[in-house]
């Protein structure tokens, strides 16, 4: 049924600033056994997300730090190749979140549920209808509540988090501005993905595009992103705008201090005299709405009301390369690796 | 009934800085008379409060800035002494935002409520049982929230706001730590308003001392100061802790940037990790809470289950000097001018 060796990569040092092969490293191991309660999983897909690199470092983050020699870990689309538990049989395809590796042993409590075959491609679960949708989902629903007729600007707009929340805002109502890197990604946000303006920031005078994108001024800015987007955004807010923060991609490599001034008293001098609403958050503090985002997104999905591109590496083995790749900004889309059929 | 001149105190000119007395001018003018609609107040009381410094400058604020010229403003508790309007009669005790005046001349609309002499005494309306007051109030109700055996840290505890932030607190079941300027106004806040710890921010090893007063961390932040107050609490907040966002006076009279690092970095990435909301908001924003604030409110004053200090200046004359140094933090309680008995 499976070979009896089990391929995984592990954190083998913790980066300095931007991540590096060397920082991983690529190990066998014996096909481990499942005890009572647990199952046995072949991964098929693994997803890479920006929110790992947080876990690489020693420091307090979303989640305790992944330990050296540790397997890095990520959310999976597995299928169930041995179960004790009364809940799974072999065969299941799963959402799990069982590494960066060929196979696990997972406890049969900890699979998120059960993806049927015969709907959407089940790489879906780890992209517009998994975690980085519902993040989306579920920090405009509960932080960034964009009203008719507002503006919503949204970084990373090519990304699997940033495509989703400009199409649910454009559902809802709002006039949505997404920001991208390059050309082809702003011209997939803006035709594919139907936003209704798309902008460079590589762009020399890209505070000026985004302050002429934007005459009405903010009303939600979904920050995933920091940086010098964040520093455009700023002086355009309206009285009232909401800030959710669910990511900071531009920081996580950061190995120093940001040079001065310290902006903190005119940020918080913003915040104060614009009623700024400001909130960090990840997807799991909303969790009561996950059964219906799955049923909303999912109707979205069937009828093509969301749409959504997928990057995908083929082979376990490059996931780091592609991981370094994504914080350099060089994917286009939900970043996937396929490591088995 | 009255003499025909009336006095008043005009912005002279921008202060950059601190204010000083060169920036105010008094000066007399002839009685106003009121038209249809309108009333002529005679002021008795003169609130004087920090965001009045924000309203000195010229640039956007919660307000637009008050004109060169133009007479300072400010909630007073006034006497009607004129009434074209039907709500009103000759000798009704009014809460009015007509300024530092002697006297004035304001829409009868515009009158907030009618005090009755029989009650709590008139000023409280301009302090615990006014705006204020009505900023604690709903501070911790929309956005503080805090919850029974949480952590409440309030600067400014011997301040209007701080002092009834704190006691509102304890009222909902947290422990409360109140920071303040000096040891009368430390012992105040621990011995008069009975919070659970005082420090004073003035001490060297402020920093320790809060860290080792909060053994649980902070929940709740009640922001109306900014600096160094704010730089000891960031590393003691909580996951999923508010900071309800309503004053900054140690930036109010900043005239250039802060010496670096940038730390608006490190304050947007410990807002993602920790799941903190930070939320700037004015008293006028949950309006809709005011009346059940003045009902609930005056029942704790008049059970004696909040209580409250005034620091009553006399002669509107002195107003330009005592606003000054409540800025220095020179006021101990509710900083009030009487203007007339």
């Amino acid at each position: 049924m499976t070979s009896d060796r089990i391929t995984r990569i592990v954190l083998a040092s913790r980066p300095e600033g931007a991540p590096t092969a060397d920082d991983f490293r690529i190990e066998h191991a014996p096909m481990p056994t499942p005890r009572h309660g647990q199952v046995l999983l072949r991964n098929r897909w693994l997803s890479l997300d920006p929110y790992m690199r947080g876990r690489m470092n020693a420091g307090r983050s979303y989640v305790p730090p992944i330990e050296i020699d540790g397997v890095m870990d990520g959310g999976t689309v597995s299928e169930v190749v041995q179960s004790l538990h009364p809940a799974w049989a072999p065969g299941d395809l799963v959402l799990a979140h069982a590494g960066w590796q060929s196979h696990a042993v997972v406890d049969g409590e900890s699979l998120r549920r059960k993806l049927d075959p015969s709907g959407l491609p089940p790489q879906t679960a780890l992209g517009v209808h998994g975690m980085p949708g519902f993040t989306a989902y579920a920090g405009l629903h509960e932080i960034g509540r964009p009203q008719h007729g507002e503006t919503v600007v949204v970084a990373a707009a090519s990304g699997p988090v940033g495509a989703t929340v400009g199409q649910i805002a454009r559902l809802r109502g709002a006039r949505v501005v997404g920001i991208a890197g390059g050309p082809d990604k702003v011209a997939h946000v803006e035709t594919d993905l139907g936003f209704d303006v798309a902008l460079d920031h590589r762009a020399e005078d890209f505070a000026e595009q985004l302050a002429a994108a934007c005459p009405d001024g903010i009303d939600v800015y979904f920050e995933n992103v920091g940086g010098k987007v964040f520093d455009a955004v700023l002086p355009l807010l309206n009285d009232f705008a909401r800030i959710p923060v669910c990511g900071l991609v531009a920081h996580y490599n950061a190995t120093g201090p940001a040079p001065g001034p310290d902006r903190v008293p005119q940020l918080m001098s913003l915040i104060l005299t614009r009623h700024l609403t400001v909130r960090g958050f990840i997807q799991h503090d909303f969790i009561a709405l996950y059964p219906e985002f799955v049923r909303e997104m999912g109707q979205w999905l069937r009828d093509g009301r969301i749409r959504y591109r997928e990057d995908v590496v083929e082979g376990l083995e490059r996931a780091p390369e592609a991981f370094i790749g994504m914080l350099e900004g060089k994917n286009f889309g939900k970043l996937l690796v396929k490591i088995a059929d």
